[in-house]
């Protein structure tokens, strides 16, 4: 037996193993995740694991290591949420989720800070040797809200698309703010005095940290889709490039110290409709797929660690400070989000009701970014009250707040997420108006969103598309391709039927709606009109012809390079003309 | 600037993007990869590299680490040339595939190792001072021929099915071999005195290696399929299984020294079959998809570094034993093949033509796997020359070999593989042949492979199915699977053209198959008569309420869990009873 040889890989392997039985038997029994939050349960999990090897080993178990959280666990779940981002609610409300995000959180980072100080000074309490300083470097890490605490309870309980942005948003975009703040504080910490020109410094590290980091995705993103111009010939390795960049845009923002989380969004959300424009729809599928799996799998992970971790003997039990920190999280959360909204809704038209202002203020949940953080704080006396203090601030949340959202949701009446995806006449309308609104804003000469979102979209057409995109003399509107995605969604599961035959009325139905889109695309690129009857016979005939070969011919067995059903357009032009050779 | 913190993922992403580029970038140019084999391009690419690095630092650039190798970058090479085996040929032709595994490698080692020895007491070489014992080791690892090298040349020049499955069975089932006849010499060497004891145990170890292997893998095999059984509701995780069980195998296999890449293989090749039953068709396509993908990385990675490696100060340049390492490596081989066919031609009535047998000869390519296990030689003063002469053999086969291996070819004009899927009616007529012969067998008393594999087939519909399959009790014969490939297929490439009502008599024309088929199922299992036309109404009424609820539904949108299109069957039955009560 060779244990040692094998170590690392095994336990890696079986850790996910379990991770993924775990889940599996939660799924079994239905009504177990319908009640309880799979984060709770996984925390659980780790709680009994943790418990099992405290006691057949009578030390500590491992605690989750920060290192492998921030490098390994955390970039596929952001990856994951940056791709799948809705970007028209998230670029409506940015400026929303901006100021919650940066002023909100510096509002709970000082105001929790501040507060816990003043708590320090009750004698009774025996906590003066905690500093003004110690306590603002815990407020900033136990300030901000968790992405991924907030997925796992918000995907679950589908509350209206902009309350979930808002939320889910700020708990990515704060990754800057607690960054600097972090850092900043844990510097103070260690110099002997500190002077003005370094809080200065502190205050523009804002702007440098987060927009260095937009800089840094999106031109890793850029990058991406360029090369994905270059992958016809091997299919196979296209959805590499997709994970390849994104992660090394995250990698390369941690390296000059700017936000990753940031970086990695922004890489997503740049790349996305390029990528998907260039790739082919197995590699596409194959990208989905292994994103969700890869997040599901961390997140997993993360929250059975969550629980491993918290078995131990490294916590002080200090129960005033601790539970003074759940009370003044809540309050001066709900504080910040009253007074935010308050000016928001001055500024909107679509205000923020107060039922959303609750759930906005309940679902602050923390999670393992604050327990990562926490323990990389370099070592003094009372690092351990902090340990304390943060477990079960996350534990507070997940299980207390993670758990009863659901029914608040409910009691509140709190509007729901709409359940089916908008229809094409609804989607024509949206992009009807985004025109009109951006044609009146030019007339009225106020630049609001609308307008630039139009300057960008011709920016977009004129430019970026022509150096991105493999095809870009044929750009498709997104609705000519919804049309075809249902199409072929709907081809899939006749022939599933069997009836592929009988089918002849459900496309005429649809056929409406492309006529629709294409009167559409008419009205705002006039250039269009005269081309399309020809446009369409040629399309038309590729696809008869490529459909003609496909049927008769299978790719080579086991090829490394290739997936069977991809042929040559070269050789495939050659077949054709041999066929109709000899059909003549 | 912090480059210590994410060195280790920063270098291993940058490897496999410098990887994923140099592949688009030979694809870039078709000529070139049709001349030139990828592997070939691939050690140039890495030869360059290793002279930069070389150049630069003056010292010898870093060689590819031998646990790295065997942990990482072999398992998907492996799992990939297991899971799209050829079932078919691969056991129709496993006698002669283990005769050329066993005896030929063992023929190979000695012969090897005695003519080498014979050199070595020739003064004018001043070679000596080499025992047999180290000739026979080094022996034990050039002679294997490398399943990575054989894949990467012969998956390009597409020889016909036997031919490739011969030499890549070979290449795989000989690593038994390898490990038994690599460690015994290993330990021989070490030792003071061999005794008669050790060498009949190490014969006994044979069986150990290759049989355990067998075992394992098909004891992960099928836990793997059963697990699949349980993950309807969380389908995102299903590709997962398939990747964790099979490297489990492996790592298990080499924990208890037995053959790994054997393990691996029964793995993929017992669970896959069950797996694709139960899994979803998307799942499908990103296990495929991401098998493709990882292998076809790894294999690239491991050619580069074989070319990084060859570069640097580690060698002993003996002209005289490397020239004849590569003479004696062709001849044993020739010999070996041309002795082994004799015998094979004998006993069977598909005879090995010489010209295929010159091809075998000639393919016996040497690659990564010689190479890292040169490396993982005890420190001896020798093990210089013994990595020269590797470098020598593996250079040598890869690029003399590799690149006139498909000239050779079409002059000898050898059977090619065919280009097209055989058609249903030749699936329908080999399942029936299959039948006829094994109830010949049976009747002749004589248990040939047909009888066996009817015997297995039988097993396996009774026992295995019922316990691997969520849906045992529809068992479906793999033409009606086929069939609903094929129509799924043609189903998107009409979508895909916008033509869906038009295709009335495509569908009648596979239908025949179709029925055939059925007639075919009725021969083998009459229980299925009665209870046929019950089961395709309910089998259409089924699809057919799933079709009219999925298109009008769509699923919530980023959830990690979930991917869209998945709906409960509960809740569809309830909508259904809905729309029925008003149409009614």
């Amino acid at each position: 037996l060779d244990y040692q040889h094998v170590q690392v890989p095994f336990e890696i392997t079986l850790w996910i193993m379990l991770a993924s039985l775990a889940k599996i038997g939660f799924h079994l029994y239905n009504k177990l995740p319908s009640v309880v939050p799979e984060s709770c349960l996984l925390i659980f999990v780790g709680l009994i694991m943790g418990g099992i090897i405290y006691g057949l080993n009578d030390k500590s178990p491992p605690v989750m290591d920060s290192d492998i959280f921030f490098l390994y666990l955390l970039p596929p779940i952001v990856l994951d949420a940056g791709y799948f981002m809705p970007s028209r609610p998230f670029f409506e409300n940015i400026g929303t989720i901006l100021l919650y995000a940066v002023v909100g959180t510096i509002w709970n980072v000082f105001g929790i800070g501040f507060s816990l100080y003043g708590i320090c000074q009750v004698k009774a309490f025996r906590l003066q040797d905690v500093s003004l300083l110690h306590n603002l470097l815990f407020g900033s890490l136990i300030a901000a809200v968790d992405p991924v605490a907030v997925l796992a309870v918000f995907e679950e309980i589908h509350v209206n698309e902009k309350l979930h942005i808002l939320v889910f948003g700020e708990s990515l975009l704060n990754d800057a703010v607690t960054v600097v703040l972090y850092k900043l504080f844990r510097s103070f910490c260690e110099m002997p005095a500190i002077k003005t020109v370094d809080v200065f410094a502190g205050v523009g590290k804002f702007f440098v940290v987060g927009l260095g980091g937009v800089l840094v995705g999106l031109t890793f993103g850029m990058t991406a889709a360029f090369t994905t111009r270059f992958t016809k010939d091997i299919r196979v390795i296209e959805p590499l490039f997709v994970f390849l960049y994104s992660y090394l845009s995250y990698l390369t923002a941690e390296m000059f110290h700017l936000s990753g989380i940031v970086a990695i969004i922004a890489c997503a959300m740049g790349m996305k409709r390029y990528v998907e424009a260039n790739i082919s729809l197995k590699s596409h599928t194959t990208v989905k797929y292994f994103m969700k799996m890869w997040s599901s799998v961390s997140d997993t992970l993360i929250f059975i660690f969550l629980g491993v971790s918290t078995i131990g003997e490294n916590h002080e039990w200090n129960w005033p400070y601790i539970c003074f920190t759940v009370i003044f999280c809540l309050i001066w959360r709900a504080l910040g989000v009253l007074v935010l909204t308050f000016f928001v809704n001055r500024f909107n038209v679509n205000t923020i009701t107060s039922k959303d202002q609750f759930i906005i203020a309940y679902g602050g949940l923390r999670g393992a970014i604050c327990f990562s953080l926490v323990f990389l704080l370099p070592d003094f006396h009372r690092k351990k009250l902090f340990i304390a203090a943060t477990t079960v601030v996350i534990l507070f949340t997940v299980f207390v707040q993670g758990m009863t959202i659901r029914p608040l949701v409910d009691l509140l009446a709190v509007k729901r997420q709409r359940e089916s995806a908008p229809t094409v006449g609804e989607q024509i309308h949206i992009r009807f108006l985004d025109h009109l609104l951006a044609g009146i804003e030019d007339i009225a000469g106020h630049w609001g969103q609308y307008y630039w979102k139009d300057k960008l979209e011709y920016f977009n057409s004129k430019y970026l598309q022509k150096i991105l995109l493999r095809e870009y003399d044929q750009p498709k509107s997104s609705i000519v391709l919804l049309y075809e995605k249902l199409e072929r969604k709907h081809a899939i599961e006749l022939a599933e039927a069997g009836q592929l035959g009988h089918a002849a009325s459900h496309p005429s139905l649809l056929c409406s709606g492309f006529l629709c889109s294409n009167n559409k695309t008419v009205v705002t690129d006039k250039k269009l009109v005269d081309t399309l009857n020809p446009d369409v016979l040629e399309n038309i005939q590729e696809i008869l012809a490529r459909n003609l070969y496909r049927i008769r011919r299978t790719g080579p067995a086991y090829n490394r390079h290739t997936l069977p059903g991809e042929t040559e357009p070269v050789e495939r032009a050659k077949e054709i003309l041999i066929l109709r050779h000899k059909s003549l």
